[in-house]
């Protein structure tokens, strides 16, 4: 391997996620709960999601916005206007939590850095992901930030272009098989799967993948003895 | 002058877009009419964008949220839901409306693309200003597409560093005095002002500019002249 650029996921890679969309679903099943069995709200809502997908995109503000559009729809617009008050609240909530880094991310870090350029490329919301990046005190060691709209092969082919190299040249380390590392192994580069102990039903992928650019590790410093 | 660089804002500058906010703010006001006067309606929405904004950012999905939770606020919660889906579906069709490109632009484009770098410098949504761009037929003239939480000076030192040139070298071309001109003069950059017909609140400065490095078009083509 002749790598030069070191890409990282941020949510669920660098920093915990995943788990405060799902602290936010439970508290959406509990106002929900005189309508709808709470598997249901889950459900209906992850339909609500992939619905708003292609408009909305990734992020925060697209979940508050699926969340009230859900409640409105399963209640047949029975619910309060508290209810749509509280939703709003969470999502709030949301984007004023603190950050909470993954273990050995600094180490992992400080040890890359210098020897490789390092990147974050994330989806979600622009503001965002730039705040958290700004929250984690991580954001000095990267060259560069990437918010990407997609992780489809097409994206990274413009961001390894953008970051003048060659596929080859590029690993890319992240919790989500779909979005971190098969379009990458597709592309050409290297695809390093660090899981996470909760995915996103969309992020789920049910096959295995065999692929000579591809590694699978416990922690994120196991990715140490291969850089 | 020696320009590498020419940026362009997006909406307004490129397209159409503040008067789509206002129709959707004066179908807003209908909705709300028998709690507030419409000019109370415009007050308060204000007041709840800028509010909200460090939070949420700019762009539509920022919008939506902001009509709820202002609607909700001055009826004291008495609104009916249908105002909330009505609210919801008047943000999702300004997020499905076509591209109106303003007079000269693709002459514009067209006669620069070649002799510089074309650059996008917006702020917004990420995935809606993606849209936009690609649905405007525009995005083959541009180098680099660059959506920016926000234009401050500290923002256009990140975009020039990333584009690898001297501030001289580079020229904003906007409709907004306050985020493509004035923090690109500050840098060291020429900024060009051809304003539109309409400028939110938020974006109007009230003093004149006089800087070796400014320009006052009425129209986009005149920069050709200067360029």
């Amino acid at each position: 391997m002749s790598i030069k650029v070191v890409a990282f996921d941020a949510d669920d890679t660098l920093w915990v996620n995943e788990p405060f969309f799902y602290e936010t679903e439970r508290k959406l099943c509990a106002l929900l709960e005189d309508y709808l069995p709470h598997h249901t709200v889950s459900q209906e809502l992850y339909r609500m999601q992939i619905q708003n997908l292609p408009l909305y995109g990734y992020g925060v503000k697209s979940f508050i916005l699926s969340m009230i559009e859900m409640a409105m729809s399963v209640s047949e617009k029975t619910i309060s206007l508290d209810v749509v008050e509280k939703i709003i609240g969470l999502g709030k909530e949301m984007l004023e939590k603190p950050i909470e880094l993954l273990d050995d991310v600094e180490h992992v870090l400080h040890s890359l850095s210098g020897r490789y350029r390092l990147v974050v490329a994330t989806k979600g919301d622009l503001l965002d992901q730039e705040r958290k990046l700004k929250k984690s005190g991580l954001e000095h060691y990267f060259h560069h930030i990437e918010i990407m709209s997609e992780k489809r092969e097409i994206d990274y082919r413009k961001l390894i272009k953008h970051l003048d190299i060659e596929p080859e040249e590029f690993v890319m380390i992240g919790n989500s098989l779909k979005s971190d590392v098969l379009p990458v192994l597709t592309m050409g580069g290297h695809g390093f799967h660090v899981p996470f102990h909760t995915t996103w039903a969309f992020e789920q992928i049910d096959h295995r993948i065999e692929h000579a650019n591809f590694k699978e590790f416990t922690s994120l410093k196991e990715v140490l003895a291969h850089l």
